[in-house]
Order: C-alpha cells, then sequence, then structure tokens
C-alpha cells in the first residue's frame, strides 16, 4: 500500500487521558481509535494486526476439529438463568438492554450457555459426539475500570472455543491437544519466550484449570514463575500440595506480573446439566455431556505484543502479524530518480506477493524514519540516491538494528 | 468437509413462529439458528455463505479505494447529539445501556457521526482528501416486529462505507464509481437479473438516492419498474418531473414488491457540518467536506438470495457464494468399494482445491438426496456400485436438474 494514500497518520501525542502504553504506541502510530475508555475502533493498520492474529489462531482451531459459527450478542435472560449468570450480583459485568416491548436483554459476555441451548438441537446420540465449535465474536464487558487500553476492553473480539464430550477421558484428550495448540499460537504470534502454562485453580470439576500468562509490567496478576520447566502457579494454588505434585520447590519460584493472553478450563457437566444437554450412549441410557471452554482475547494478545515488543522510538511487531512484512522508504531527490526507482521496487515486491507500506510522501528523512520505528513493520528498505549510486537497497531490522545493503532487485 | 464431521443436521421443520421463508430454510438445512425473533447465530454452512458474501463486496470495496475499519457498537450520547440522533423520538431503533456509573449508551445503528468525529483526526488539509472508508460491523437496530428472517435483523453485519469529499464534483465522480460496484456486486452475487437500480428521494443534498431493490414477493418495499431501462423508481418520487427527467412514461411502469439490499445517498455536509469536519484548500481557507454513504447488508442478501433462488425441495446457492462448490455423495455397497473410491474422490478433488462437502455418512439414498436439495449446493456428484461399475460419476446441477455422465476422475 503506498502510504500517501493511507486516510491514517502518526501523531506525536497519545490521548491525554491514555495511560496504557499498548494504547498510546497504538494510537500515536494510527492503528486504533479511542471511542471512549475501554471502547476502540480499529483503522486499517490495526485490523490487518488483528485479522492475522484471528488469522493464526482460527488456523490452530481448524487443526484441531473446532468448527467456526458466529454467536449473537444479544442474549434473553432465559438463556441464562438455568446457571444462574443473569443475576447483576453473579455476573457483574453485564451491560443490560431492552425490546421495545420490555423485554430484558443481555449484551454477551461469555457464550457458554447460549451454545450449550443451541447444541440441544444437534446433539442426541452419541454418534454426534465430540463437538469442537469456536467463534470470533464481539463481546461485552461492564467493566468499572477500563485503563490497559486493549488489552481489557468494554467490548473486544474473543476466540472462545466449547468443547462437547461424551466422557471425561474423551473431554482429557481434547483439552491436552487444545493445550498444544494454545502453545504453538502464542510461539507462532511471538509470545512464546515470555508465555508460561500457569496452574490454576480447577473449580467443581477438575483439579486445575490453565492459564497462560505473559509476563509483562503492564499485566494485572502475579504468577509464580519456575524458569526451568516453563510453568507457573498463580496465586491461587500456591500451596505446599500443589508444589509437591508439580515436582517444584516454592525458593525455585519467581514472582512476576503477567497479562493472561489464554485459558482453557474444563466445565465438566455444569452446564450441560442446567440446560439439558444430554445424549443417549450405545445402551439408549441418557448420560451428560462433558464441557470444556478456551478462549483467547486476539486484541489482548495484539495489546501483550505492543507492551512486550515496544522501544522508545516504537512498536516492534513479530513478522507473523506486522502489517506489512517490509517498510519501503524513498528519500526522494529533485530529478525524481529515487521515486521512479522506488515505485519500480515497489510494484516489484508486491508482484511477488510481498506485503509493502511504501511511504511515498512528500516528507523529510526524519520525519519518515521516525514515523517508520513508531509503526514497527519488521524490515525498512531504504532507496536514496546514495544507495541508488551503488545499486544498492538499505535493510534495516527493526528489533536487531541491524543494517546490510542488498543488491538493487 | 466430511459431512459426518459437521455438528449441524438438516431438520424437517422450521421453528412453528418462524414465518420467513429464508429463515425457515436456512434453520432448516442448518445454516442458521434462531435465538429470538431477529436474532440469528451463524453456523459453519451459513458462517461459510456470509463470509462469502463478505469477501466479493470487500474485493469490489477495494478496488474502488476503500479502506478497512471497524468501528465500535458502543456508542456516546456526545456523538449523536450534535445531529440531532440521539433522542429516541427522532431515531427510534436504538437500544440504549449504560455504563456502571451511569453514563448512557447506545448500540450502533449506523456509524456516519461516529466516523465524521474519527476522521476529524485525520484530515485537516486538502491533501487528505478524498478518503474512502468501510467497515463489515455489526449494527444493532430495536425493530418492533422482526418476522422477515436474515432479511430484517435485530443484531447484523452491515457493510457501511463512507466517502470524504473535497467538493461536488469530487463526491460525484466517486458516487458514480460505487453505483458502478454495487452493479458488479450484485451481478456477481447472482442477483443482477432480478435487482433494479431503483431513484429514491436525495434528501437536502441532492435530487435522487439510488437503492439497489431485488424483486421477490418476501419484500416489504413497492417499486415501479421499467424493464427495459432496467431501472425503476420507488414511491416517493414517484411523479411527473422525476418520471419525465428519466424519460419513462408512467404505462411503462410495473409495480412490483421488492427488497431493498443495497442504498448508496449523498450527505452532503451534513454530518460535516454538524461536526465541525473541515479542512484548508489550498489557500488555507477552512472548507466543508463533502460525504457519501453507501451501505449492503450481507445478511439480508443472503436472505434475499434463498428467497429468491428456491424451490420446494430447498435451497439453490450461486456458485460465487455456495458453502461448498460440489456435495458429493456416496451411496454405500456393503462391500465398501463405494466408500474407498468416494473417499480416494473427496481426497483428490480437496487436493485440487475444489471445495467439497463429502456426505459420508451411514444413511440411504433417499435421505442424502433430500439434504443435498435442501442444502442447495450447485453441482452434485454421485458416486454408487452403478456409476462405479461404468466407470462414472453422475453429476448433476442443482438448479436445472440436468444430469450428464463423467469419467471418474
Amino acid at each position: 500500500m503506498r502510504q500517501s494514500q493511507l486516510f491514517t497518520k502518526t501523531r506525536r501525542e497519545a490521548p491525554k487521558d491514555e495511560v496504557a502504553k499498548n494504547a498510546q504506541l497504538l494510537i500515536r502510530a494510527g492503528y486504533i481509535y479511542k471511542e471512549m475508555a475501554g471502547v476502540y475502533a480499529y483503522l486499517p493498520l490495526g485490523l490487518r494486526v488483528l485479522n492475522k492474529i484471528i488469522g493464526v489462531i482460527r488456523e490452530e482451531m481448524n487443526a484441531i476439529g473446532g468448527q467456526e459459527v458466529t454467536l449473537t450478542a444479544l442474549q434473553q435472560k432465559e438463556t441464562w438463568e438455568p446457571t444462574d449468570q443473569w443475576d447483576d450480583a453473579k455476573v457483574d459485568v453485564w451491560f443490560k438492554t431492552q425490546l421495545k416491548n420490555g423485554t430484558e436483554l443481555g449484551l454477551s459476555v461469555t457464550h457458554e450457555a447460549a451454545l450449550t441451548k443451541l447444541m440441544k438441537d444437534f446433539i442426541s446420540s452419541y454418534r454426534n459426539l465430540p463437538a469442537y465449535v469456536y467463534q470470533f465474536q464481539t463481546k461485552f464487558r461492564n467493566e468499572v475500570r477500563a485503563k490497559s487500553g486493549i488489552m481489557r476492553s468494554r467490548e473486544f473480539i474473543m476466540k472462545d472455543l466449547y468443547s462437547f464430550s461424551k466422557n471425561p477421558a474423551e473431554h482429557e484428550a481434547f483439552y491436552e491437544k487444545a493445550k498444544q495448540a494454545y502453545v504453538r499460537i502464542f510461539d507462532r504470534l511471538g509470545l512464546g519466550g515470555t508465555t508460561y502454562l500457569t496452574f490454576a485453580s480447577g473449580g467443581m470439576f477438575s483439579k486445575f484449570s490453565h492459564e497462560f500468562q505473559t509476563v509483562t509490567d503492564a499485566g494485572e496478576d502475579l504468577i509464580y514463575v519456575h524458569e526451568g520447566k516453563r510453568i507457573a502457579v498463580n496465586k491461587e494454588v500456591l500451596n505446599d500440595e500443589v508444589l509437591k505434585e508439580l515436582g517444584v520447590k516454592r525458593e525455585e519460584l519467581v514472582e512476576k506480573k503477567a497479562v493472561e493472553v489464554g485459558n482453557i478450563f474444563s466445565l465438566g457437566t455444569r452446564f450441560s446439566d442446567a440446560l439439558g444437554l444430554t445424549y443417549k450412549d450405545a445402551e439408549g441410557k441418557p448420560q451428560a455431556t462433558v464441557m470444556g471452554s478456551y478462549g483467547i482475547g486476539p486484541g489482548r494478545v495484539m495489546g501483550t505484543i505492543v507492551e512486550t515488543r515496544s522501544d522508545d522510538k516504537g512498536i516492534i511487531w513479530p513478522e507473523s502479524i506486522a502489517p506489512f512484512a517490509v517498510h519501503l522508504i524513498a528519500l526522494f531527490d529533485e530529478q525524481g530518480t529515487v521515486k521512479k526507482a522506488a515505485d519500480d521496487l515497489y510494484e516489484k515486491l508486491t508482484k511477488q506477493g510481498i506485503e509493502v507500506l511504501y511511504d511515498d510522501r512528500d516528507a523529510g528523512a526524519g520525519e519518515k524514519f521516525g514515523d517508520s520505528d513508531l509503526i514497527g513493520i519488521p524490515k525498512r528498505y531504504i532507496v536514496s540516491e546514495k544507495t541508488l549510486a551503488k545499486g544498492e537497497i538499505e535493510v534495516k531490522d527493526r528489533l536487531t538494528g541491524k543494517v546490510e545493503m542488498i543488491a538493487f532487485l
């Protein structure tokens, strides 16, 4: 894309009321726009990144047998009452609204109950199980405070997958597959090195649930990391019994601030019992369906990447989700020679299928380099009178700062 | 995809309270799920169709210079008051809600005002114009009645593009391009033959706006079609002056029921004046930005296609947006010969990049054919003992019913 055509511009300052680094950088670089506290629009560059994150997650969900749907934001009281989740005192982040006839509705905060109800139309026999259903869908959460940028929003896209299994053993086998898929996802998103499989309380139906926690000072959680085993425990399960079971000693653990970028947990039969999702086994006997829940917030992941991969000049995207692979910067001369060469190079790279943001604006080198550092595309190609004289392109790596000259393509 | 893995099943009956043909067929075939009146979830087959419709629209919007964003559903009063659109008496389809601190919020019914406000961050000079910005985003409309299935929903995805131009001439040139893009979109979606460019009232800033109306008995609008010119006028502009201007005679017009699948209109400076979106011209003088609005509802389009392309057996998708290109149906024999041949064929077709739904279920021919007619994939490949004996595949066209035998691949 030609940067002269991009309608967004960088800005020197973020809004004064924006305290989160991720939102400050993303707003300054033109990735997102703050509609109100905790509510952000995604601009062209931001939507490209968000969609790439979604693409990685989708591939991994499809690879473990997930089938994609889109459920609805508008939710009826009847769906949520059987699991005692309608009352604002029990679920304290509801946005409620109503139909013209006064019927009260809620905006989805999650979808376990809604999907369980839906699946009653399709699951009646053991032959219909297992089933793995997921979506990328907008959740609404009426957070009292929303000061963490896109890491904690009042309106955000969530990938939520729910598993429906015949029995605990079938559930556990899928749960393990999902856990491995999550490890692959965070590796591919450039968060592998800083993200820990974290043991958390399992609730009624299993000993543990699992969080994926990325270490960052911007995190709202405290975790206790065992670097040797690449695992962590959260506060609620930091006790002698759990430490013994995990084979780690208290003195080996290091307390770190972290943000929960994903979580997986066993729901057991809580939702299927409450909403009546049973199936008939091979003998015709009714059985409860065993469920699990598997969440990742692509926006939160994007915010976390900015928090953990940025410097005082701006963002440093990993290649897998950068809005463009190459930032081509032309430092124009008066004769138009550089412009012509850079135009040609842009066409050539684009034809090769390389995603290029081409800074073809009438602007000085300082502005172009500053904007490029802020926007954070992994590779910068610089074409100038000087590089052209040698028949070369200067290539700079945004992460390492390493510069090398390559032959003009 | 193997149909034995697909978690949805067809059903004989639609919900009793569902009166719209599009929703009846889409629910029976497993494309959508009715959460409540006017609120539908998209199941795997339905999401495939919806995403293909979105893909076609996106290509055409990018081709005319559109840049994609995603704005937010949660909206503040302050954004809507300057254009007098906050009051429920003025805009009667609001869903309102509130933050924990009591601040009133609305759920987006449209985005002219929100985007105009956003663009103030990016438009200050004539150099920043024109700009064309669009999104596929969920709208909420608190309709009193919602009986038209996915043709009129309370929660639905809308493609809305807004144009920002320096002056009326620049606006008109883009408006014309957008009109042509819409013609291409409906052609590609299989609605070309039944969709009419329909002249409607232009409001304050232009003589006409333009609706794209598809003729169907399920439509809520009445239009007056001139078949020779492939245009129509709606009721509000059916007068002698307009007929003269369009060069048509009243007696040449035929009244038809139709549904509005798209609309484009000039907003003039209504929003930019009210919200203060001005730019400085080459002389440094402030000027008002001229705007236009261009909408299509992909879900409404999908519903309209079902209304206009279905028979008593089910849906008949056009190739461009069918969930799969081929429905491969294997009529198993006891020896497993057909299964093996069909498995191989499925692998082969899939490797060639052909999207195949493979009915590999243990079910009889009647059930498989009935489901296939209902689901409505354009080409049906049948493999049975009989066809294998001849080294052939029976290919049936869902639209024409024409059957031909081709050599086994």
